[in-house]
């Protein structure tokens, strides 16, 4: 899946990121970046929304590990089980969300439990960042299930 | 504050909420409930994105604080530090989401230190409910400071 076929189906499914002009920038197998403008995701003090901030780290934790299932032909429906968000600093202009695993060793241990019981969860982390600095801490439980 | 004036101001000041189509349904002292509907909040398996399950959990438990502090004349600028969310079930229709105070001896504590301190933070909590079921719980730290 490339970022181009990511921005389809994100725009198409999930009218929440077009309203936001979420934009992929880059996918690789263990990391994921979007971008987002300041503009339709503005507060009452003119800088980012805290709904904003937790939606696209939630969309960038949830991409990333999408496409890799997408990538190894893993069929699944991913949904997110928990999270926690750490709000750091205020945020003035277009900011980027970037999704990664905590480990390398976790994705070969998701995949043997998903093989294993047809569903399988895992933990991912994504930070957003503005003027080269992390403004907000995301952490993630997403679980996949199979499907045929 | 009413609920038709907190519907302007969120309208006005945070255009995501305008793009979820949220709708304030009651203001109390103690409880805040908000709605919205599936549509522009949906995800690729067609119940509530995560994102907008975040986010007007979010909006719903900053506004309880905001509309308490504007009726009680305290005058700050109020942020969600950090927030954690449990995603119970899937929610295929209008939802709403109740904000409300963990204890209610803890306003008196949170506005006590607010004006030894011009700061002071505050812990709420919030459920997402769709069929008479709770789908989503909520809890976020939120900071107040004191402006002039």
């Amino acid at each position: 899946m490339t970022a181009q076929d990511l921005q389809a189906y994100l725009t198409t499914h999930i009218p929440l990121t077009q309203a936001m002009q979420i934009q992929v920038l880059s996918i690789a197998s263990d990391e994921l970046i979007l971008q987002a403008p300041l503009e339709p995701n503005k507060n009452p003090h003119h800088t980012v929304f805290g709904g904003s901030i937790a939606t696209i780290l939630t969309v960038a934790a949830w991409s990333l590990v999408h496409t890799r299932l997408e990538s190894e032909q893993l069929k699944s429906t991913l949904v997110v089980r928990r999270s926690a968000l750490e709000y750091e600093r205020p945020i003035a202009g277009a900011f980027t969300a970037r999704a990664y695993f905590a480990a390398p060793e976790q994705w070969e241990h998701f995949t043997q439990t998903f093989h294993q019981k047809g569903k399988a969860k895992l933990e991912v982390l994504a930070v957003l960042e503005y003027a080269n600095q992390v403004c907000a801490r995301f952490k993630g439980e997403f679980v996949a299930l199979a499907t045929h």
